[in-house]
């Protein structure tokens, strides 16, 4: 059955294209050459993390998943293709066939990974397994750095709460991404809606300056938002003067007035002053949360101000310093014409790789990690205490269930926190160091 | 008419959720006190350049016309902010009806930019206005980013060609902004597929390293890629050993071969290595094409080696270094209740801004700019000989054809090319900076 137009595959539009244009033009060759049905094992790995950081935080899966799903050629995309001669008609008319039915393994969505962690496994022919390269990477390496930035604020942050607040500082689409991301990570909450529709993320939000700005006085703003919300609403209090904001805001909402935000100036100096303002006004429970350019720096920085909660935005979505995770998508093993399995790998100088189907183990003592175990799969586990890595992402062309959707989400974030809290503690230092765990190959 | 589910407008799925919650807590604090409905004025500046550049370049101009187009709430979105509580029933109603009804002016796509431009002008109610800033924030924030940073490549690339091969960089949607973003900044093409069709970028690829792995001799993967492109194909020469592939790729495919690409190593010596024998073996007129991990600074380093283009990937989709333009929208004038514009700005230290409903013109002498002048609309332009900077981009709901589509983004490339082409030769200089050009407020 040939799709038609280009919309509706698994309730979404066509990801065909979402590609590097020579992931087609090596399936023409391959057709050509008639390798194309060649199976082949294709791998997803970092060859390091970002510069200092102790370990990542594996994200994306669930999106890709549904992606991949989507990724199915109709009449406009197809026609596209030929329109522009980008491949020959006999390839057109295998893509329009297209749907991948190989089998994805790989690390569970919220793992930690390090340096040559298999984070993705992608069985399939050639044909099948090479057009998904760009989707899964622009998917992991956005996510997982997101993530992975996203969890050193959390540890940072310690008990008190996080919210994502990065969409105007990422792509439109990439902010939902992001919001589900940070969630992974251990953030409680975002302010993109979206992100609560499609995963379920919890969201939040209150009032900016132009709400404040838009009423005759602050008073004015401040009433009307008690009004529609009651006094346990967030009331903003750096528009004009902070001092006044605060009594202001506590004379219109009462003593349990829910919280009050800042998002400009010395916060350090500024949390203290307005904390002692609060509770000489006899709002003891009204708590402050701080929003002006956070990064884990930053929050650290706080831990000894009365801080309740942060909201961070740029940092988080923009990976703090690290917008992308460094993945890659190699061929690591096909089958000759004998039907043996080749191990293959580039051989050049700075990039090699390690070829071969791989698994993963964390070896574990005492329920810390302490080393990340790669060995080749036809070779069988290494009798070592660990916990197994790979999991069945995508089976004969069927995603798993468990990781789609909100339930994959909140499941991500679960297994996060069970695989950060396996971490020796020199994984939460800030400052730069080796990765907390060695990888080694067997 | 309301719309009914969450897809189909303008063509695409509903882009009423990619917005931060406080916009409709806002809309339904002042539905509450009756002020939603003031005219107002919101504008979209930076208030700084990244760190040290010397100008930036507007994009995404086009890209947000489209997307506030779809801006409307189905049913699926009305539920999960009825079902979530996210605001008062009489809001849903008026959220039903939804559809952008003002005016937006502001800066041309391709446009150049310094600190304070009034990039985007957005005029309506504060209800229809107030809902677009993030939506407009993603697209100007994101797509800024990657023009500014791939605007200083192409300076330093000279009159060589740069392709936008970063889609794996970034998330799977902004990846296509990006190719978009770069090829305004005057980017010759992108490997991303979805930016040909969608946007008309000019595509390209040929073959990854896998394509040599898959096939059980470089020679014989080689010979595909010749059989099913022809001799003027691009091949990959880093796969084992660059001398031994450049030989082998002359004598597959002859000395009329059309490139080859080499991904790794010491790109400076590599090139002259490979440019001397690809000489000696007749083939002069190969060109070579480097790829890893090219930034500006890289570029301009290569500036004397015999380089005939680049692949750029992760810098320019991640915008070098500044991944998010800092570009804000605030409310900078409404009408009171006796129908006169008020100005208003946040006046907290950090972040005060400049109130009033503005202008901009770029000052010429002798056709090269020297200040970006701002004044206030109603005071009228000055007498000052330059360029008049706001063009009309949506007039009472109607987004200007002009901006949209394939012929947008041509128009914004070649607009560019002119607005750049205006600038002191300070502009182009890689190291840091003040602007270019200094901001004066009349």
């Amino acid at each position: 059955m040939k799709p038609s137009g280009s919309v509706a595959y698994a309730g979404g539009v066509s990801t065909a294209l979402l590609t590097d244009q020579y992931e087609l033009t090596m399936l023409d060759a391959a057709i050509g050459s008639g390798r194309h049905e060649r199976p082949c094992v294709f791998e997803v790995f970092a060859r390091r993390l970002p510069n200092g950081r102790r370990y990542g935080i594996v994200a994306g899966t669930g999106r890709l998943l549904a992606l991949i799903e989507q990724f199915r050629f109709g009449d406009d995309e197809l026609s596209f293709l030929q329109h522009n001669s980008i491949v020959s008609t006999t390839t057109i008319d295998w893509l329009a066939n297209y749907r991948f039915s190989g089998t994805i393994t790989g690390y569970r969505e919220g793992e930690v990974y390090f340096p040559g962690s298999p984070v993705l496994i992608v069985e399939g022919s050639f044909a099948e397994a090479v057009l998904l390269e760009t989707l899964a990477l622009s998917v992991l390496n956005y996510d997982s750095a997101v993530a992975s930035a996203a969890a050193r604020m959390v540890s940072a942050a310690g008990e008190r709460p996080l919210a994502e607040m990065g969409s105007r500082r990422t792509g439109e689409r990439s902010a939902v991404a992001s919001a589900r991301a940070a969630y992974i990570a251990g953030f409680s909450a975002t302010s993109n809606v979206e992100a609560g529709r499609s995963w379920g993320v919890p969201t939040m939000g209150t009032a900016a300056h132009s709400f404040t700005l838009l009423h005759d006085s602050e008073e004015e703003a401040f009433q009307a938002q008690i009004d529609a919300f009651g006094p346990s609403t967030t009331l903003l209090v750096d528009t004009f003067d902070v001092e006044k904001a605060v009594d202001l805001a506590v004379k219109v909402a009462g003593p349990e007035l829910g919280a009050v935000r800042i998002d400009s100036g010395d916060l350090a100096a500024q949390v203290a002053t307005v904390r002692a303002q609060l509770d000489s006004l006899g709002a003891t429970n009204t708590r402050i949360t701080v929003t002006n350019d956070l990064d884990e720096y930053a929050i650290a920085a706080l831990r000894s101000a009365p801080v309740d909660s942060y909201g961070v935005g740029t940092s988080v979505v923009t990976g703090s310093g690290y917008p992308a995770a460094g993945m890659v998508y190699k061929l690591v093993a096909h089958q000759d014409d004998a039907g043996e399995w080749v191990s293959v790998a580039k051989k050049s100088t700075a990039k090699a790789t390690v070829g071969g189907h791989k698994a993963a183990l964390r070896a574990l003592d005492a329920g810390i990690a302490h080393t990340e175990s790669i060995y080749q799969a036809a070779e069988g586990r290494p009798d070592v205490e660990g916990r197994d890595l790979i999991v069945d992402l995508v089976v004969n062309g069927s995603a798993d269930a468990r990781w789609l959707g909100h339930d994959g989400t909140l499941a991500a974030r679960n297994h996060r926190a069970q695989a950060v809290a396996e971490l020796p503690d020199s994984a939460f230092g800030l400052s730069r160091g080796e990765p907390v765990v060695p990888t080694v190959y067997r």
